[in-house]
């Protein structure tokens, strides 16, 4: 069991650091954006250096208290906040959002753990870089949990998901020891790695205190389009023909649905939407200079439109027009927001099985009600942000008692189909029974195993992604 | 203290499975490329299926028995022999190399361990794809062994390494429960990453049985050319032009020293060397079929020319030339081979450390003796293999005493630069004392734990990674 951080501990704890470190913690950080939990917290605790992020952590293994990492505070499974049991310590990495080095002609860029997303993708920018990580909570999303979640979103088609954007992790361990992994190689064969143990271990097996991390040249050339297609199975076929014509240059590829924009129209009216149509796919290629990009949009539109695989479409011919094609893709979310899910999947599947998946939870949603669904996300990546919605005149409070069945629904046929019901977001909170449910007993027992091996006492993160 | 795999086991472990699947162990299982160890092995299992594999390693973690999987036996760290000790089961898959899935449209292939990474080309080719992973050993080196080791090669720049290519796997775990991942999606945020903790275990987690695998399009075009540089440094800048002209095409990038050509023309005189210069490097492209392969090469030759990058050049003008240049660089590992190095370093390094590592650890060898150095290799991965002989005249068996020497002198040097001891070959046996000198104490202490939770007795290739 866990002792809370209770005054005689966060009075202990300020003696070991810098006036100032610790706080009461503010309301602020023990809410998340789906509003599901309240967290709570003893101390918040907002150290400037590793040295202190492990003299913190060292306290607390003595103590077992509990230690809850926060970022940005953008996570949307509940992995920044423990709703309940003794108090934690709140570890916010805010005031480490330093720059360590940078080196453009090396395509790296090393950086503190609470360095703003849009900061890391400026400081890259301003080198003449890449750095392609890019979703909607970028403004605000934190490095370090961007890398603990193995955050995906717009780019990982061309790109990688977070943790292929990652050379090197510096990080404390559970016990207070520091992992001095900040390297910026391409090849190190040197034992187990644990920077992608820890990437993606949201926080319950160390607290990533830095990265080095990969950038990209800046495409010379990026054309986009919005295609209206036959239906999602078409979607794919057209993704394969794009990737035939410009391998490796497709650097998104985002499904749309008529209920998307629907949404729009209904509560994010100011966001002109420019085509309506049952499916529509946001294209967009990273070209070299050496082609022409017109000319290549042109042969792939024809192409597209002669195999039936496009029946409409806008190009567009300006960055403003660029722009308006990526807002109606970037409100989705917000619309969703507004109407209010009764639940919301983020799923990955078989590229294969993409079709059918979206064909048969419609049916398998049917028998269970009436619902208005928005299936939309990264297509390419075979990953869905399948969301069931209420029907006009109604709202998600009346649903309550449905999501579990709705999101049972969903998910089964997920895993039937070999899906992931945790393709971007994680486990979190939210989602570790369906990881008890849906995961594989071997890798269970296992994570278990290096979960009780790493921090025996359970301090880290308790709660999340493991009971 | 692990038992022996002696009579009385074998038998045991021979009534719980098929007939035949197990042999006394032969010579080749007992033997390593380097010949710097013999193995030891009481039994050799050849099972044909995951719950053949499962049922022996249940056996030998219920009798406290070692094994050792053996893949193609092409690892060049001694990771597949255990030269002493308590006699093990050596265990081998190349029974299991059927393919059990491919699909073209999903750039998925899934294939069992014992495939020989030849034929996974193969299968990828026949169906239309590209698997990219390349290196010497291809022709009887194993996915499951690649994996393992996390293996490298020639198309690492452009592709990623082993791990990067492997979307999931399927591996029996030190206590005979099989983790059942053979996945194949691009998005998979359900917990702590076993996949990575497997891939560059070198066998020491468990055993890969099967993995899915990413494939990629055949590029329409190839260009590729044998360019003289002023030097290392020179070669770095040429990289960067390359990746500006051609981002993300650039396919291979490998350094070639004088001396490598000069052991070429000693003893592997039937390979024909069409330049001849203290530094060259081996560069292709692959491009879609939409660029002119031709004019973007002059145009990369113009501009390196004009930039003092590149003094001279042979650009393949056919598939017969292109053969030709490659085949210098291929064998250059043989030439190395016929004059028998002192001490051979897989080194990494970050790509603006390269050349100062040539010029240091030049200086500082010198220091300790006269030697020929042969420094070549994967310059755009910042992989070197820095190969120390003796001079014309002088065998190794004369420096004997100098190994120790030389290797200390090269590794130190690379980890006072941030480099890595294993860029791509994997600790194995051979660099066991390596991990320990200059690995993390964090990590090698998160190693350790992790290894004793999940192999508790310690019978997954003892002694391999860590003593």
């Amino acid at each position: 069991m866990l002792n809370a951080a209770d005054a005689g501990f966060a009075e202990h704890l300020a003696g070991l650091l810098p006036d100032g470190t610790l706080r009461d913690v503010s309301a602020g950080y023990l809410t998340e954006p789906r509003s599901r939990w309240a967290g709570v917290g003893g101390v918040l605790a907002l150290p400037r250096t590793t040295d202190e992020v492990a003299v913190i952590v060292r306290a607390c293994a003595a103590a077992r208290v509990g230690i809850v990492p926060w970022g940005g505070g953008t996570g949307l499974v509940g992995g920044q906040v423990m709703p309940g049991g003794a108090l934690p310590v709140v570890l916010s990495l805010e005031r480490m959002a330093a720059v360590r080095g940078i080196w453009p002609d090396e395509g790296v860029l090393a950086v503190e753990a609470g360095m703003v997303l849009a900061s890391v993708q400026d400081a890259a920018r301003a080198a003449g870089r890449l750095f392609p990580l890019s979703l909607a909570s970028e403004g605000s999303a934190r490095i370090g949990g961007l890398l603990a979640t193995n955050a995906g979103g717009l780019n990982v088609l061309r790109y990688g998901n977070a943790r292929d954007l990652c050379l090197g992790i510096e990080a404390v361990l559970p016990d207070g020891s520091v992992l001095r992994g900040l390297k910026r190689l391409r090849k190190d064969n040197t034992g187990y790695d644990l920077r992608h143990l820890l990437i993606g271990a949201e926080g319950t097996l160390g607290v990533i205190t830095a990265a080095s991390l990969r950038l990209y040249p800046i495409p010379a050339q990026v054309v986009t389009a919005l295609l209206v297609v036959p239906g999602p199975e078409a979607a794919l076929r057209l993704l394969g023909l794009a990737q035939g014509i410009v391998p490796g240059m497709v650097q998104a590829f985002e499904l749309i649905a008529r209920q998307g924009l629907e949404f729009l129209a209904e509560v994010v009216p100011e966001v002109a939407v420019p085509l309506t149509a049952d499916w529509q796919v946001l294209v967009e290629f990273g070209l070299p200079a050496r082609m022409e990009a017109e000319a290549v949009m042109a042969e792939f539109y024809e192409a597209a439109s002669e195999a039936g695989l496009v029946l409409d479409g806008v190009i567009a011919a300006s960055e403003a027009q660029r722009a308006g094609l990526w807002r109606v893709r970037e409100n989705l979310p917000e619309g969703n927001r507004r109407i209010g899910a009764v639940s919301s999947h983020d799923i990955s599947l078989p590229l294969g099985a993409v079709a059918e998946l979206i064909a048969r939870a419609g049916a398998a949603l049917a028998r269970l009600g009436d619902w208005r669904i928005n299936c939309f996300g990264h297509l390419g990546d075979g990953n869905l942000h399948y969301n069931v919605f209420p029907v006009r005149g109604r709202t998600r409070a009346d649903h309550e008692g449905d999501r579990e069945a709705v999101k049972r629904c969903v998910h089964d046929l997920v895993d039937s189909l070999g899906g992931s019901v945790s393709a971007e977001h994680g486990i979190g909170r939210l989602k570790v029974g369906d990881l008890e449910r849906y995961g594989d007993p071997a890798k269970l027992a296992a994570m278990r195993a290096i979960k009780a091996a790493l921090d025996p006492a359970g301090i880290m993160n308790p709660g999340a992604v493991l009971r």
